[in-house]
């Protein structure tokens, strides 16, 4: 149960209702519905009657945990519950010492006082009683209400409430809620450069020659050129995903990156052990980069960037030849060359990735429309790999895929390299 | 009421309930509740039943509508509203129709024959008797059943749904089930720097303060920094709003950035027109170049970036003085002025903004704990705006509301300018 006026309005995207939903998946507990409402008293409670009167064991809601007037989720659900709401003096202690070092980064008139936050924040240590706290991750602590359903509450942003689902997962209370769940196993298969219709095929195949085949839950997701399969199944039908694994690798081995759920920018930090790498990017503008920094410890081995936006850009910081962006254009396999050649250099890198394409919406033309988008790999030691594609989608789709084909060129050539 | 199992489990993101929020908004059709459910018609009509029960004058439902076993809408709202499932023949002509053109394009063994896909899409010309039919877009029909509550059925894909729904809201059964709305105006107020603690502060004095304050529906959120203040309000109580305005105005002045709901980004890229930017982002890698990358037409703007995360990279590529590091750290104002000169410099630009930060885990000191982020936005005309700010959250939160910041950061010199 998703509350918070602005998710409901759609002015935020509601990203708790799909993580918890594979949370469950991966415990083995069966999801029947994930409702949304506004903060609207009311409506919270007609949304816990519905599913407690619909037999679930648990209920897990999400968000109206603030300080303000307008989040109200503790008491209503206190109330549901038939709990009275009551301060806990050690919590409330708790906030107050979160709440000192924020309070320090705000001065200045307009800057409210500290003891004006505390009492705001005193509601937030009102718990139902008998309920077991959550230790605040933001200021907002979440509670477990034991009961039949067992009730789950915990904060709207997402960075808060997934450190703290893990604990409630952890308390007895929960626990004994999701006891009837099935055990699974769950194993994922990542592919790329394989369209889903050629999958479909596949698995229609698999079907036909594998004895326990529908004892496997397949579920396949394609997701900005990547494919994911994930196979859940009871312990005793291993041996069907095996044969399972075997068919996928014997037809699609080289579309294969992952077999044990690893991600394509996991794979590339560990290739990139060892190594000195630079990017060179024009319409990802830097995107490839911030995404070759996301693993901590990205300082081991990324040396940097240019984003040369501009023609200007490619041949004053990357010594691309202007006279081969004026004979080939700026999204072209040369240009593309030189620009991974240049990062090289500057860095003093040994890999190099270079991206150039269109993104549109403009400047598009019929030899190379809108998505067309060059690529080069170099190493040190001369090793090159350069391919154009012509990506689907938006501006912002076809330069996101641009990072992910990248960081697959880049897997391809450092593990056969 | 969004179904479909891929929708619940998480495997695809439901845009639907998201859009239609936004039209119903438009349309000042208050929503109360979206729920999602799997493909069972147990749960389907569990959905229908509690939104019935909570009295609604529309239902909308998105998804269920395609040829296969599993998709179960149309049937299980036609029970549900006490209507038969009925062939509506000409339908099942437009639909045939529609199909041979898509037919031909799949050819070769394993593809299905006309006739099959013929009677599996036959299926889809039954509908509720007595209802309106919408055309398809794609292959599924839409519906809407008369009654009270109202029914709409919708296609899941987010291409088909949409023109479909502008279609549902011209028919005579829908505007009649919408009869009572209320004009509604919507007002956004965006402040960045203040806590959520301080509005509720200013909000509780407001409601003191002016007369009618009970009639503007006021929803806040905090994202990343920024604070947004969203006030719905019927048109009579334009006045209570006005004042409300010249209440944040009068307290949090130097917060507000934005009186008409634009985003930070669309500011900024109005201040840079005529303008030509360069970034130098450290530990931000590449994020704020790829933001301000964003809109579409961002070439007339963006020169490009230096990703400077090794030292190395800071002093070849950005003339960054080595000894200026050694003195003062990668992560300080001397270093974060140098590098947006140096940006200036290189790339022929007139604005240039650095970011050089410690976004964790890693690398905290208790002179700099992670978090610690130095800004420099330059302009040519000599015009320099420093700051240094301890950011919360982790290794990811750090990085993207460093771009956040900057923006602020970039806005506040340009406006000044």
């Amino acid at each position: 149960m998703v509350t918070g006026t602005e998710v409901l309005t759609g002015r935020i995207a509601d990203r708790n209702g799909p993580w918890l939903a594979d949370r469950l998946l991966e415990l083995g507990v069966e999801l029947a519905h994930i409702t949304i409402c506004g903060d609207r008293p009311r409506d919270i409670e007609a949304q816990l009657r519905f599913l407690a009167g619909e037999g679930v064991d648990l209920i897990i809601t999400s968000g109206g945990l603030g300080p303000t007037a307008d989040d109200l989720t503790v008491d209503t659900v206190a109330r549901f519950c038939g709990r009275d709401v009551v301060l806990d003096a050690a919590l409330e202690a708790r906030i107050a010492e979160i709440l000192k070092p924020m309070m320090a980064r705000y001065s200045g008139p307009g800057a409210p006082d500290f003891a004006t936050v505390r009492a705001a924040n005193r509601k937030q240590a009102m718990i139902p009683a008998g309920s077991t706290v959550l230790d605040p991750v933001g200021t907002a602590p979440g509670v477990v209400v034991p009961g039949t359903p067992t009730v789950v509450v915990l904060p709207g942003p997402p960075r808060e409430l997934q450190p703290m689902w893990h604990k409630a997962i952890g308390t007895p209370e929960v626990q004994l809620a999701i006891a009837g769940r099935t055990h699974y196993e769950q194993q994922t298969v990542r592919m790329f450069g394989l369209p889903e219709s050629g999958l479909a095929d596949t698995l229609r195949y698999a079907q036909q020659v594998i004895p326990n085949f529908l004892r496997l839950e397949i579920t396949t997701c394609l997701r900005g050129g990547e494919l994911e399969i994930v196979t859940r199944y009871e312990p005793d039908a291993a041996a069907a995903y095996s044969q399972l694994l075997a068919v996928l690798r014997e037809r699609h081995a080289r579309a294969i990156f992952s077999e044990d759920g690893s991600r394509i920018d996991d794979l590339v930090a560990r290739l990139l052990a060892g190594r000195w790498i630079a990017t060179a990017e024009s319409c990802t503008a830097g995107l490839l980069a911030g995404r070759l920094a996301d693993p901590p410890g990205a300082s081991d081995y990324l040396a940097g960037g240019v984003v040369s936006y501009a023609n200007e850009a490619k041949a004053d910081l990357l010594g691309v030849d202007p006279a081969l962006i004026a004979e080939h254009g700026a999204v072209s396999e040369p240009v593309a060359e030189a620009m991974a050649a240049g990062a090289l250099r500057r860095f003093a890198a040994d890999t190099a990735v270079a991206i150039t394409g269109i993104a549109g919406p403009g400047g598009g033309t019929p030899d190379k429309p809108v998505g067309t988008v060059c690529f080069c790999v170099a190493l040190g030691d001369g090793t090159r790999l350069t391919r154009t594609t012509r990506l689907p989608g938006d501006r912002a789709d076809v330069r996101e895929r641009s990072t992910t084909v990248a960081m697959h060129l880049l897997r391809r050539t450092l593990s056969t390299g």
